[in-house]
Order: C-alpha cells, then structure tokens, then sequence
C-alpha cells in the first residue's frame, strides 16, 4: 500500500516520538514498540543520525538491522518517518576526503567528533548525500509503514549553514556571475565605490570573513542569499531522490526555533510541509531572553518557557511552506522534537514544570500542529547528551513527562484550519541587513519583530507569519515590524495589500534597497507615496535612555518623519526629536517609528477593532488561541491567574468551544 | 600659483567638509559645491578611498574623473585637500601580490573587503605605496585649488598598525639588529634571562603574538616602536614625493581620538601639522567611558559627548607635531572630519543634541584648530556607512547639523595662540608599558593620565599636552601623570624644569627603563634625587576596595614613599598603607602617589595658583578655553547650569572677550 | 656525604627561598646567601629557568657561574634544590627543531618568548629533556650540598598540559589502540555509535579540538587520560635519570592550586613528595572566588586569602603522593612557592595584610607542611614579573614580608603528623566528565567538592583529600562530594568502607561509567545497592532560582531519589521536586542531594559527633587545624572577632597545645 502524500487523515492531534533502535541492544526493540504503540502514539521518527551503522565501510550497506527495526515498529502497528542519515557523515568518508569539511569563519577546518560536519559547497559531498540517500530509498521508499521522511537533520546547527571552504568561495564567485552577469553591476548594486572596493574579476571577490573590519553588508548579504541557495540545493537533490522512490510518501525537514542562518522560505520550497524541534525551555534560556523585553519574564518562566517565545515559532513554521511567493496553500506542520523533560543544551536546564509536557502539546495543537512527536524515546546513555531527558530515564521507567502522555485527550484536539485575520510579515532578508547593522545596542530584528507579536497576543489575536511578498488578500491586518528591504514590486504588493486592509509598519521599514544600499530618496523609497511620510532623523538610544512619546517610554530607537500627506497620530516629547511625528498614518497605512511594546498596544487596538476583529486584554502568561471551531485558553504562569471572572490554575490548559468563549 | 606652506592666512575659524564626488553621479557634483560654498565652506578633502577609481586595472590611470571634479569645486570657489588613496588598496592589486595583506595577531591574514588590508612592512606595498603617490601628486601637486595633503587615512584604523606577517619578522629582526647591534645587548636589555629568553641569532627572534603566555614587556615593548617606526617611514616615503611635487602645499594626517598603537610624535615628524577627527558622541560610548571614573557621565552626555575627552584630544594633538624631542614650534591643527550628526560606528549612537555641532565647533577653535571640517557632505547610501549621518540626509535635504554650521558666526572666532602655562606630559611609550601590565581592574594610562587633565580643566586651566623630552621652558606648571618610562636624560630635562616651575608626577612615575625593565635601585631610579623619596609599597585596589588619604578615597592604586629629603603632603589612613606617605613634596616637585580625581585637584590647586595663575572651580560639564584675547565659556550640560551669578543654557557656548572675564 | 631520601630530620617547619643567581651580577651572591642563612633559612631552590646559561649552545655547556653559585650556597651553610630546567627550552633548541613547539586548542603552535613552549608528545623534546637532565645530574648530583630535585616547574602552566600536534594526535591514538585493542571496542566504550561517530580505523580518531560542536565526552576523557599519562611519563624519564645519578636525593614536582588539567595521583607516582606554590590572594582573586558561594568572602579576605582556598590546596597535595590506589603511605609536602608580598598575576593584586606571611606560614606548617619556601629571594628587575614581590625588593632592601619571617619562631611548629578523621574523596577523572557537562551556571565540581569542605572546616574538623581507590580504614567519616565516575570495583571498595565508617556522598554520584557513559541501570548504577536508592529527577537550577529543602535554599542543583531500603532524611518543599527525597540514609551510608552549605552542614554535624568527632562551630575566617599535638587557632578576618570567651586579633594565629584546647 502507497500512502499519498498528505493523506494521513488526521482527525485530531496525532502523537509520535524519536526513537535510536540503534542505540540499544536489539532485545529491547519489541517492548519499546509495544510501551510506544500502548502510550498512545502513532510516528516514530528513526535514523538522523545511523549511517556508519547504515555503511559501515565505504559502498558496504548494512540493512539488517534497518530491516528488522522497521518491521519491528510495523508490526506494532506504528507508522515510520525515515531520515535520511547526512547529518553525520561517517568517519570513513571523512578521512577519504577530509575536503567535505566545512571551513568555520576563523578559517579553521571543523573536525569529525561530533555532527553536521560536512561543506554544503561541496561537490564531493554532494555526490555522496545523493548515493545514501538513493541507497536508503531503495531499499525503504516504498515500504508499507514507512510514511514519510525527513531530510537530514537541523540544517545549520553547530553554526554550520555558512562555510568558508575554497568550495564555497569558487561557488559564491560563480553564484554572483549568474545573478549579476557582470562584475560592473556587481560593483554598483554593491556600492563598491566606497571605500574603492571594487572588482574587475571575479576571481578577486572573497568570502566575507577575514577582512580587517565590518564587510560591505551588500557583499555579507548576498553571501547569506548564497548560503541559503546551497542548503537548498543540497536538500532539493535529496528531495528529487525521495519523489522518485518513494511516491505517496511526504517529505518534510525539522528546523530550528528563531534560527535565522539561512531564509527558511527558500529552503522550504521543495517540501510537503515544514516540521519544527520545539524546546520551550532551552529556547528562552539561550535565545528567548534577549528578544523578551523583560529579563524577569525569563525567571518567571524557566519551567515552561514563554508562550509567546514558543507559540512564535508554530505560527512561523506552519507559514514558512506555502506562504512564500510562490504561493502554494499552507499545509500544516509538525513539531518532529517536542521536548518532554529537561534539555542539556541551555546554560542553565531547569527541570519542566508539572503539566508543561501537556501545556506544550496543547500549544502546538492549537496553533496548527498535526503532529506533536516527543524528543526522545529513552534518555540516551551515553555521549554528548547524558544529561538531555527522554520519555523514559536512563534506567528505563517513565520519566515525568510520561504520564503527561498517557493523560492526554487527543480528542480534545481535532483537526482544523488557524483562520488568522492578522499576518505578521517577516524576512529573512530583512533579518540579516537589520541584524548586521543594528546600530543600537539592546534591540535587533527578533526583538523588534517579536514586540509586535507580544502586542498582538496579549490583545488575544491570532497570527500568521508570513513571507511579505506572500498572497495577502486574507487578512484584515497586515503588521510589518522590520520590513527593512524594500523593493517597486514588493512596494507595490503591499500597496495593494493596502486597498483591502490595515497595515502597520514598524521603524526602519524601507530603509535598504534589493542589494542592501539604501534608497537614494532616503527611507520610505518605493513605498514613501503608500506612507506619505519621509524619514526625518532616527535615535539610537542607549540601553537606559529612553524617550517619550503619549505616556510611552521608547527604549533602543525612536525616528520621526516628516509627513508628506499622512497624519501624525504621536509626537515625541523632549529629547532631539521633540514635537516630531513618531506615529504616523495615511489611509489604511500607520507607521510606529518607536520601540515600545505598550505604544504598539495602544496603536493595534483600535485599529484591529475596528476592522471587525475582537480583542481581549490577556494578562502575562494567559493566551488564547483557536483552531477551527475550538478556543485553547492557556495559563503558562506558575501560579494561578485570576481573569474575566475564573481562576485558572497555575500551568493548564482550557479548551472551550464556540458556545463557550465570552471573553 | 602657488600657496607657500601654512600661509593659508587664516584671520579666523575656517570651515571644510569631507566629499566624495566618486559615490554620487558626476551631475550632483557642481550643486554640491555651489552648496558647499554657500554654506560658508572653504576647503573640500577628497579622494581618500579612490584608488580603484584612480587606477581601475593595474598602471591604468583615469584621472578624467578626477580632473572634472578638481576643476568643479575649484569653479565653486573651494580649495582642494586631496588624499593619497593608500588606505584601500585596489583589488586587483591585492590579487596580483596577496603578500601584501596584513596579518593579524591571530595569525589570520585579513582579506580584502573593507579597507586598510595591507602590510606597512611590505617591500611590495610601500613600492605601489610610492608609485601611487607620485602618480597623483605628479597629476595635482602643482594645482591652484590643491592647498595640501593628507597622506592615506587613519593609520591604525582596525587594528592595522601591527602586522604578524613574516615580512614583518624580517625587519623586527633586522630593526632590533641595528638598535641594539648584538643579540647579547638584546638579552641583556630585555633581561632575556629570566625565563631563558636569550637570543643567539636574530633569526630566532619571534614576533610578540604567539607565545604560550605574556611576552618580555621589553619584546612588546620595542615591538610597539619598531611598529611606529614602520608606520612612521610608510608616511615618510610618501611626504618625501609630495614635497617633491607638490610644492608649497601642506601635509598633514589625520589620526583618532585616543588611538596609541604607535607613536604619534614618532608618526608625525614629517607632517606640517597634525589632523584629528573628532566624533564626541562615537568616542564617549566606544571609548571615554573607559577613562571616565563616574561612568554616569557617559549617559549625562550621551547627546555631545564629554566636553574634557574631546578638549584633551585637541590639545594632545595640537601638539604632536612641535612639542617632541624635535621641538619645531607647534603648528596649530585641523579637525579632519568632524562628526555632524549621529555616527554609526559606536555600539549605541544617540542623536546629538541640539547645538552640539556648534558647541563642538567652538571648542574645537578655541583648543586651538585652524580648520573644522565636517564629515561628510552627504550620507553615504551604499555599503559599509550608510548609518552615518552628513550635512546633507541620504534624499540631499539638509540634515540637523547643516543649519548649525549656516548659524556659524565664524568672526566670533579669531585666529590666535593658546597659551597654556601648564603642561600635561604624555608619552606613548610609558602608555604601552603601563597598560601592557597593569596590575589592577579599571585603571590604565589613559584613565590615569585622564584623572588629571579633568582635575586641571575643571580648576578651569588651559592645558598644552606635550612629550616629556619637549621644551617645558615656557610653563609655570608640568604635570606628569603616568611617565613610567625613565632615562637619565629625561631626569636631567625634568631636572632643569624644576628649576623654574613646578613639578608633579603620579603613581608609577620612573617605574621603568628604557627597555621596559626596573630600576636596580627601584623606583624613582634616576629621578630619585629630584623627587627626595624612593618607592615603599604599591597597592592594587580591587574595583570595590578603596583607600583612605585625607578625605579622599582612593581606588585602583595607592603607592606609598619612603622619605629621602622629601616631606610628606597627605599620608594614608587604615589599610596595609596606615601613616605611610600619600602625596610628597620636594621643592617644586611633588609625587601623588594615589589615585583620586579629588586628591589631585585638591593637591594642584593651591600649587596652580602659587605660580600666580588664576584657578576656579567649574561644575561637572562647565568649561572655559582661551584662545588669543577670547575666552569661550561653554556649557555641556543637557539642562541648564547657574554657575558665577548667571545661568548658562544646556548645550551652549559664550564667547567672552578679555574685558567680560570676570571667574 | 649522600642524604638518604626523605632523611632531611625536620624537627620543626623549615624555611625555603627561591633564587635566581643568573639574574643579579655575581657580586650579589655571597651577600644574599649570608644573609638568607642569617634569615633562618635552609633549602634554596634554583636554576628551573636556567637553560640558555646552562646550554648557552648546542650542546655547549657552562657550569662555571653554576657552580660558583652551589658553592656559594653551600659555603653559607644552605641546602640546595636543584631543577630540571625543561620549563624553558632555549632559543636555539627551538630554531633548530620548532616539531617541539606545542599546539594551542585553537590550533596555533605557540612560539618562543615567555615559556613552557614544548609539547609533552614530542619525542624529539623528550629526547633533549633527558639529555640536560642527565647533564645536570652528572654534574651536581652528588654535591653534598644538593639534598633534592625538582622537576621542571609548574607542570601545565599557560595551558600546556593539552598539546593538539600531530605528535600528540598520533599518541592519542596509540595511546587508545593499547587501551582498548580494537576500534569495536572503543566504539562501544565510547558510545560511538550515538552521532554515526563510529570508527573503522585508529588513523581516523581525531583531537577534540575542532568538531562543529561538544564533542563525545567519553572522547574527552580519554584525551585527558592520554594527556596526564603523557605529562607523567615525561617526568618518569626524568626522575628515572636522577635516581640514578643523584642517589640520596628526593624528587618532588611543584604544582599549582585547583590545578585540575591532568591527574595529579598519576603524574605523582614517581614522586618523593609533592610540593605547590602557595599564593593566597592571587588564587582567590584569579580562582578562587568562583568556589566560594558568597562572592562577598572575595573582598572581605582580599588582603590574606580565604583560609579556606588556602588550607584546602595544602589537604589535596599533601595526599597526591600516597592516598590513591598505589597506597604508598603519605609522605608530607612542601611549599615550593609561597607568596611574600604581592603577587602580579590576578587580574587585581591587592597588597597582603600585616601579619599574612606569618598566618600563611603557620597555616602550611599546620596542615603538614614540611618547608616553606617562599618566592623570591629579590623582586626581579626585568621582564614579565617585575610587578612581582619578593623578600627583597627591587632596591634590595627588605619587603613587608621579610620582618614577618624574621619573626618566626620555628620552635613553635614542631614536626608531626597530621591525623585527619575524616576523608574527602577526590578523582580527576570525575572532575573532567563533571566540568565537561555542568548543566547548570555557576557550579562545577570545584563548588561542589568545595562546599563540603567548607562546611567540614567550618564544624573544626580536619580533613585528609584523597583519592576515592585510596586506603580508607584509618577514617570515621568519608565524604564523596561529587564522585561521578564509578565502577563496580570502587562501589566494592567503597561498600567495605561503610562496613566500618560513615560515608557521605553529593549530587551526581555514580552517574558515569570508567568510560563517560552512564549506567544502564541509571544513577546510581553499581553503587545503588550500598545506598538503597535509585536517582528521581534531577534539576538545573538557574542562577537567581532556589529550591527550599528543610529551612535550607539549594542552588544549582537538586536531585530527588526513589527509596529502594533508604530513608529519607530531607525533603524538597515546593517547585517540581515537592516532596521528594533530598537527603536519604542507608545504613552507614548519607546521600546530599541538593547543593546548600548549610544543608551539608547540618547533616555532617550529627554525624561526626556520632562518631566520636568533636565538632564546634567556628565564624566564617576563624578556623583550627591540628598537627601532632598542637592546635593552630587562626583568624584572617581583618578585624577581630569574639569567638569561645576570647577575642582573636585580625589576621591572627595562635598556638594552643594539647592542655588548653577547650572549644
């Protein structure tokens, strides 16, 4: 039997774990099988990272005990999603071609020892991510149980999505030929004039990572656009493997939250559906605090992480496949690793609060998971992650996260469309030239991008995070936070966008071209007639500075415009910018030009209602969001919350139905 | 015709601006110089980034471009400063000789893609250096509207004034033969003994960056003045062919605000006079705060910057041509490029406050500049600086600053000397030593030296920063901060100085040799006599502990004396120290062996005025400079200040002629 | 005359100097030897950085200026130390062969200029090692005034004691094939098959270096395994070489505090006995505050270090030679080093208190010491450690510490033996997994092994550190405060332990195997038996979290166990854990799983009084120690304190003797 794609039939929420029969004696295999079948799961994810098991010696394939683990899972009646096994190339091939290394921005070569330690430049190893993966789908494309698969692993972690090989400095050169045809153009989309930066060959363009200072970010940005075409590539020729034997199969990859190494719309095209690694701990301890305005929200939850910082990424991996330009519809996504217990990998890995685990897989539900599979089946014992938790402990009884598990409904959560009337816009593109250059300590793209987010929940609204050049006709509100590349045709797409519904655009929306110059009309360029404003001055303020505006304190940056038709909504008060408009509007067009989680509330609200849309003032921690016909009312704080005339207890979970919501 | 050397016959402040006619199509170029003259503008600097436009292929030369614009600003009424355009290298010359790179201390050798990629201990490069240079001066030198020179740009800028290559090597080893002609002089100058450091060939003589802990401070030590040295003959090879050439034209270089990876007296030698630029807000945040005890200041002045770190680098380098060993007459200076609006370069970059480009010009004229001019006419729209604000905003409308400038009344401004009666001695090479081991948190020689130049300037003193081998016959008072480094002939000078004015060192003074060792009598060594005392006990204060000595609190160091003819001005109280000599007196000389910004003004004061000059106590951000018969009082303060029965506006300036002076 | 080994008849503490003859004219000599004698002191260490006088040549040698300067000594009636002068290989010795020069974890080989520039795994130094060892053996080995041997100094220093050479890559793999024969079996050992990390051939094993990430920490370990071996074998071919030409003599190694980068039990086996370098306050500024809980005990003890850090350095390395499992019984120590003044290595270097040579003198006797011998004789007048005291100073006249020593009375600290009742377990080998993986900020296996001792000291008891294999039938209590690693055969060794002794353990017990992994059967693997218990949860407690247990606050860390026979002693109250087992007992045998000084405190307490241990509580600063029949009570407050009806003065000693000890 062929399974088509897509066609899981999904009624409600599915569950599925991970699971490395490899790494325990094959004695255990059935009764794993069985626990997970009885536990309630249906997918188990295999073989990320099995190759020197797969070939243990160069073009000698092991299958055995591939064939026997897979049957083993088949015959409990659960369904497999396989990988292919590129993330960790064996030792072997490493020594026969050290040249797959990948080259780290120090110039160092990057060693065997741990993973990903492979050149996505490099042909060599091209050849041999296209010889496994067809050899594994010969051999399991079409067996019955096997479902789906999944491409590599993590593309890009350990820091791995940019490499500094002579391999990746013949194919950036050659990358820059076919997209500028001549090195003239190269030198004026660049600016190269500038500090006398300018090619007359190809062959003399570097990587960008030992000049004596800060790179033309025209030239850092185009490498980025280079790296983000390489791992695409490399997981389209896997790809094109994978339709050929393995029809009816889907094929996803599982990224990572807020990663930002290359532009996931790009490297997303060739997939069914994206899947993400969702770790709401490890993720507010290592990345989420620096996009929280608030250390203390940190503190506050170390033991669930933050519901925005997570939700965040279900919202942008469900639109990352199909929101692109081109446009295909959104197909759903699965959270392939869901943390259910303590990680290993954040400075500090507290352990989860009881009922995080359920907490957690509510979340994905409700902002579109199909698929919520648990990281890992047994707590590995051994290598670099000891430390990192499991449905079962080292010692094989159940962990905590366990009986979460088994106490889930899944009928609680059935299957349905997130009708968002909201999108947020966000790009990759935009994300580097920000990020390169954010010229205020304390503030990036992230962190301007998820203060509008924040805003935006904890007025109760509904997301989706999409590609900005991405069919907009759906919304009733489109927010722009960092839109900072702006483009005649992206401007004109949003002008459109403009005809049926708000927009919103946060500071520095506009202020770099295409190849990352700036225009030569100054911040708004092509969209300055859709705003009707221009750019007066921006302020840089220093972590302690602030500057009013209403009753607002605006931290990190504040810019003011000169209005060419649109009207001021706020002036800033005192400082350089006193009396200057800080939020502006023409139309259906506002531009907030101040970093202020509260003056971007009081901006969205009115605006939001009156477009039809209901919202609710939620307080820290307690959100709502809704799927198909159903409303998750969660409380992600440690303690209990009154609110709207109920208690809700300390971490839980509400699922009301229609008839039921009066908020 | 053509202009003898600096008889530029200035009668007052004169105003240039840095442009770029190379980054903006050829038909901007007459309206910006109209524009620029209209402004009040005389000088324009150019070229500074424009070989790959001077020499587009190797030995081909387009001078048309550079022709036109010539002509243009000359037509306008302006005079030329032209760059030689050695600070960026084109690339192809970089591909045709990459030993021409530098390398860094990490070993990287720095790659093309920003500017100052290359060696100045490269045979291959000072030959293209040469070439270059007469090429251009051979095309321009004899120009009417040419009025002088800078050579290349920032020397030092991104770490660039030591290279690790082995070019470099090679003539470190070849320098130190000729210094000290035998490798046993060497050994025993730098005490190689110690851990077995002897040398028996040149050749086994390493470069500083590599060894398995610190180096011989001596090794560093000489390696900071071979690099000077190197620095010093690359701009010297270039001077040589523009006096040559460019007759009756001056030449200058511009250098950054506290920059001391070489010896600028050393450096300067060769130049007419010496250039700065001056970016107050940029150096406050990236730089003063450092030198700054109460780190509050660099927020309450985070929209001017701090009125005494930017006077102190005017009056340094006002003299850092005339007032070395050399002793030629101090020339005046120019500020090269002057920030006139937010920059980019800084971690954080707040907005100027209103009135800062005016307060910052005036100081500049009244510390002693010539010229003040801005940098750049228009923000840059491509690559590296497209956050850096000019006159002129990135859509050509005027920006904040330009109004300032057009509000300048330059006759307010006469031309004039500054006469200080107090000299700041400052010496690059106890610098390197005393930062190199500085044996305490939070101190350094800038932050030691920076304790008294702010103790003088707010007893309201005008101050000359001079090398301790310059002439001091002129002075009432010489302050010597932090002069570690100590010779016999300088104790005999010093010596010769006390005969007619007063003396006063800090901690560490005559700490070192010449080659960076000890005295075997200890400190003072040869400077023992003069001061009466020889060194007891030094301190290390960990940031947090303090010391008493008097009512002042000393932090990060405390040295106590043991008396030989000298009395004792303050002793310690409590702590390891208890009754032991703070501050000592002989004669005209007097040792503050304790630091305390309070201590020492508390010392210097009654000292000052002993010498009949006139003191006064000024607040925190209130300064007063004389230039001439003018004094200009400002206030740097974001609020207003009552000070003297008046109130002086936040961020303004008064110029009092001799008659109002009444403090 | 020939000493015998060991036979120096020490009746009372004996006083040490380090000297640098080659460093000060010959002139010099005979007065310091004169008057170091009449100083009180017997032993002078000499010559480890002497090579380039020694060998000034290939092969060349000078003993002239040696041996005037042993007969110089000698003639003033002084005992002479010699050194191996391997810590410094000369100039030429690396021109001729740079293959020496070692390998830094970043992959630069660090050059000449400071010292320790020599790689372990060289076989080209290990040969010249040997060579001017046997040289200098041959030729002062049997001088009568020669009564011992140092080899090299300060093993490891500058982070040496890792080499990433291909000499040492190819050692390593040698180093592993001996270890486990076949790849299969280090493949399992290690765990290899987690990341597809398997290896088919030993050439392919790589340095832990450069992998994209963590790597394998099985794979760790056994680097460092491979590199303690390597640093002990190159010592081994030293000593072999002086027991054969210096027969009578003593061998020793002088170590340094905390220093934890090979596996000093092992590099010790050859050794007579160890000795350190004692540096109070440079250790508790550079290390030391990091063990101490309360990073206010770091300003309140910073002119006499913590007593603490102090006492605990002379416990462990009394015990390196003799506690582990060879047995041979424990021989005493010296202080090689020990710091008479400032120190210039700490990012601070505060001046010590008044009286803090004596306490540091009086503490080393106390806790065993044989000799003190302090560093330096003279201040040195040249090179990186001008900033650093000695009994003299640069000017030759006495130092603050010299009046201290000449204070001493000897008398007063009569040999003896040090009879600790209670054992500290400690192993390298755990030390290593733990660092390698700590999973939580601001802990590490120094804080956790620290912490137990404190509160050890605090209750007045004394303490023997050795090594967990170690002969343990002489002590009433043993505590394991962090033994990680354990094997069946030390669960055994430690079960016939508890049959006559109480035994403590701390977090983390028995989580890994010999080989890095952790038991199948989970924490607490062979060992679960003994404590009746099997691991809960355990949790990462976030820097600013806390956990109650009791009336105490655990940071950090905090397990909960399952009871499998034990008891539960304490409880977790609130958070995650509530409830759960925090401290449990079995018998003989406690398990502390939280970390809280106080915590450990109040379990200690009660049972060390169970055991006939007198225990009294003793204010923070204020401690006993005891040796033979004398008790040192000391107080390194700076000021006093009331304790026991007395008033000890600040930075105090006194010494009670068996009849007045009444606490």
């Amino acid at each position: 039997m062929t399974l088509p794609p897509l066609s899981l039939n999904f009624s409600y929420l599915e569950l599925g774990v991970c699971d490395y029969p490899e790494q325990v004696p094959a004695d255990r295999w059935a009764g794993y099988a069985a626990a997970q079948k009885a536990l309630g799961l249906r997918f188990v994810r295999i073989a990320e990272f099995a190759w020197s098991r797969m070939e243990p010696r160069p073009g000698v394939y092991d299958w055995a005990w591939c064939d026997q683990a897979t049957e083993t899972y088949a015959a409990a009646g659960l369904q497999v999603v396989f990988c292919t096994p590129t993330a960790a190339p064996p030792a072997w091939l490493v020594e026969l071609h050290p040249e797959i290394l990948p080259v780290g921005r120090d110039g160092q070569v990057k060693t065997f020892g741990s993973r990903r330690h492979y050149d996505f430049s490099s042909p060599v190893f091209r050849e041999h991510s296209r010889r496994i993966t067809r050899a594994l789908a010969e051999r399991y494309g079409q067996h019955p149980a096997v479902v789906g698969w999944q491409t590599d692993n993590e593309f890009g972690w350990g820091d791995t999505a940019q490499t500094y090989s002579p391999a990746a400095r013949l194919a950036f050169q050659g990358w820059l030929e076919r997209r500028y045809g001549s090195v003239e153009a190269l030198n004026e989309a660049w600016g190269n004039v500038f500090w006398s930066m300018e090619y007359s060959a190809w062959s003399q363009v570097p990587l960008p990572n030992h000049a004596v200072a800060e790179v033309n970010p025209s030239h850092a940005l185009d490498f980025m656009r280079f790296s983000s075409d390489q791992v695409a590539e490399f997981q389209e020729e896997q790809v094109a493997i994978l339709r050929e034997l393995s029809p009816g199969r889907f094929v996803t990859h599982n990224y990572m939250g807020f990663f930002s190494a290359y532009d996931h719309y790009r490297v997303s095209r060739s997939l069914d559906f994206a899947s993400w690694d969702s770790y709401p701990t490890g993720t507010l301890e290592a990345i989420g605090e620096h996009h929280l305005a608030d250390p203390a929200l940190a503190f506050e939850f170390a033991r669930t992480g933050h519901p925005d910082v997570t939700a965040f990424n279900h919202d942008l991996y469900r639109g990352v496949v199909g929101s692109g330009a081109e446009g295909k519809p959104a197909p759903g996504f699965w959270v392939m690793e869901q943390q259910c217990g303590q990680v290993n990998w954040a400075p500090s890995n507290p352990l989860p609060a009881g009922g995080a685990v359920e907490l957690w897989t509510a979340q994905a539900w409700a902002h579109g998971a199909d698929v919520v599979s648990y990281f890992r089946w047994r707590a590995a014992t051994m290598a670099q992650e000891v430390l990192h938790s499991g449905l079962l402990r080292h010692d094989e009884k159940p962990d905590r996260g366990y009986a979460e598990v088994r106490a889930l409904d899944l009928e609680q959560f059935p299957a349905g469309v997130v009708t968002a009337k909201v999108a947020l816009l966000h790009d990759y593109e935009s994300l580097w030239l920000y990020d390169m250059q954010k010229h205020a300590e304390g503030i990036s793209y992230w962190a301007q991008t998820f203060a509008y987010y924040r805003a935006l929940r904890s007025l109760g609204i509904d997301i989706d995070i999409v590609h900005p050049d991405a069919d907009l006709s759906g919304y009733a509100v489109t927010v722009a936070p960092a839109l900072t590349l702006m483009t005649p045709e992206r401007a004109a797409h949003l002008e459109e966008a403009a005809g049926h519904s708000q927009l919103v655009f946060g500071p520095r929306t506009a202020f770099r071209t295409l190849s990352g110059r700036t225009p030569e009309t100054g911040q708004f360029g092509p969209l300055a007639a859709l705003v009707g404003a221009s750019l007066c001055s921006y302020d840089s303020l220093r972590p302690g500075m602030e500057q009013a505006v209403g009753g607002h304190r605006a931290h990190h940056w504040a810019e003011s415009y000169e209005l060419q038709g649109a009207e001021a909504l706020h002036r800033y008060r005192g400082g350089p910018l006193d009396g200057q408009p800080a939020v502006i509007r023409q139309g259906n067009v506002t531009v907030i030009g101040a970093h202020s989680e509260s003056l971007i509330a009081e901006v969205l609200e009115p605006l939001l209602t009156g477009t039809g849309l209901q919202t609710v003032r939620l307080p820290e921690g307690v959100r709502l969001s809704r799927r198909g016909a159903v409303t998750l009312l969660q409380n992600w704080n440690a303690g209990a919350v009154h609110w709207n005339g109920q208690e809700l207890a300390g971490v839980s979970s509400r699922v009301l139905h229609a008839t039921e919501v009066h908020v």
